[in-house]
């Protein structure tokens, strides 16, 4: 049988020592948990960011995987912890939205309020270590979820944009995520290519299959990897060019 | 049994090869090696930042973990290698300081000479590939440290600042660190709430328990994850907007 | 018998969730594989770093070892992707010349042709998720290389520059790689230490074997941990003081 798959995503960057002690604090409950990075670069307390990058990561894990997410402003406050089990895969998260943009609809969700599996002493800063680590590590161990806490069916959502569709039939979205590449992502879904797209005050002239359908240097539309609208400038950056983010709002219009 | 655990910490930064050579090396000697990042991005050449780091995630790793430390201004002059075995814990860094700042008194210490254990030819510049990697892939396969060289109970110490009392009463502190949040983290052991914190030149008005006490902006004193005096903006950035850090004064009063 | 390692290097970053998708469709399809972060930091598009990179960090790895590769500006268009097999370890990667420099002659490259062992649906702008990661998982579950496609002998190779001697003995070079502490990596390969070094406009004074061989601040050439002319600031950054970077001219006479 493999080792326990144990996934983390926090915004706690490298150079501060959070990641390590919570990886220290998952091996110390159990040293077989094989750990995967996913990432600790979401950026400070953007729980939106958070959102689109698990909803665009998780699905692909095989059953049995445990995230560990920890982008938590509300630490230490009244905010609480939530267990949840979906699609065969369970997700520690806080009680703040981050988690729930995915499309599959969770089969159980639990208040983790059980300390048994806590860290004797619970820092008011510092969950991740002192909560999210050693109950990741006991489930791992083959802690059952109920143990952790009374099953619950309300949290919090994050509020997301949608488009909105004038009556002339344009529609009206924004850019709601900026990957690496400095590709802008937008709000919508494309089931058919579009014939025209403007961000903010730029009309995006090409509309293409991929960017190596354009020359570097070329700004482009597509449907991203994830099927929503992609602002693109080929082998370079689209956000540095329009000097756009999320929010820029984007038009745009298909052929009847 | 579990395969051994390595973890790494070094200033290499991920877009150089270097970290990926030590990798390589190490499971060149024991492909079975567990590898876990702690982080790449000490500041380089920090020893004090690479001290303060390892103090704040070592203790929470199992017995038996090995810890490769790779923050090595001093790399191919006369400084040694050292072994440290503490609280069942094993260690690999340069005499430089850099893994002294925890508390735990170390059971061992030794001087890594033995180059039976490196590798056959060793650069100059990158002991971490040539010495630390295959070092610690043979002490995985389980070599027995007292192999690696003599003991030693003579090896250099970090010098930290300590925190100064006027006769009045009147504590002078420092920020020793700087988190991926921009919080400071100061040298100032709490156990009990301050009456009145100042950092640099500005009066940290609120004294409270954890971030979620008041509202986003507010600049917040309190007492951070491992027991030290922390100044925070909540979900802000409290290094920039004081432009402080590492080294900024800090005053603390405590009422009668 | 040892789990499989399967290395990860792209230029992805981590702040998107391109990284947490490849792993989870690698380890969707074999749950049982090990994963080992590279790099993902590559400068976006950057063919040359990725190959620089990649020679200086493959070769160390052991026999079996699977490199995922993905640094891919040709995604979606034209460009095949390569399984190479060189050395013992196996590489996937784009045809594009990224993994190139290494000197061992790889003993077979096939295209990766076969849809099989591809995700269902594969987008025209991640085959890192839908072409590299399954493959790379069915690869790792023991499927012959043979079957993923045809032998090629054909395939894009990266053109380096090559230094230039001048009839009377002056080596003209250039900075091929700077690495995270800013040194100047040099397409120079030395086999003596050389009696002067120019890099840019500036009289490198100091020839020495490693940094602590002078003071911090020192500018120094040495030979670097792979065998070529460096150009360092012993403490320092070269780069940054010179205002060196990828290309920067170096001339280097020897005594004769």
């Amino acid at each position: 049988m493999s080792a326990p798959i144990i996934t983390l995503t926090t915004d706690f960057g490298t150079r501060s020592p959070f990641v390590a002690a919570v990886k220290g604090v998952i091996l110390g409950v159990n040293p077989d948990a094989r750990l995967v990075d996913l990432s600790h670069d979401i950026p400070p307390f953007d729980l939106r960011h958070a959102a689109f990058f698990l909803a665009d990561a998780v699905p692909y894990f095989p059953p049995e995987t445990l995230h560990v997410v920890v982008v938590d402003p509300g630490v230490g406050g009244g905010r609480e912890i939530l267990h949840v089990a979906r699609a065969g895969q369970q997700l520690l998260a806080p009680d703040n939205g981050c988690w729930t943009l995915s499309a599959d609809s969770p089969a159980c969700v639990r208040r983790v309020r059980e300390p048994r599996f806590w860290r004797p002493t619970v820092s008011r800063t510092f969950h991740g270590r002192d909560i999210f680590a050693p109950v990741a590590g006991h489930l791992s161990l083959g802690v059952d979820p109920a143990e952790l806490g009374p099953v619950t069916t309300r949290w919090c959502r994050l509020p997301l944009p949608t488009p909105r569709r004038d009556p002339d039939g344009l529609l009206r979205g924004e850019v709601i995520f900026v990957d690496h590449f400095g590709n802008l992502i937008t709000n919508v879904a494309l089931t058919r290519p579009p014939a025209r797209v403007v961000a903010g005050d730029t009309d995006v002239s090409r509309i293409v299959h991929t960017y190596s359908d354009a020359a570097p240097g070329d700004l482009v539309a597509l449907t991203s990897s994830n099927g929503l609208l992609e602002i693109a400038e080929v082998q370079g950056n689209a956000s540095r060019r329009l000097a756009a983010g999320v929010g820029t709002p984007v038009l745009i219009r298909w052929n009847q």
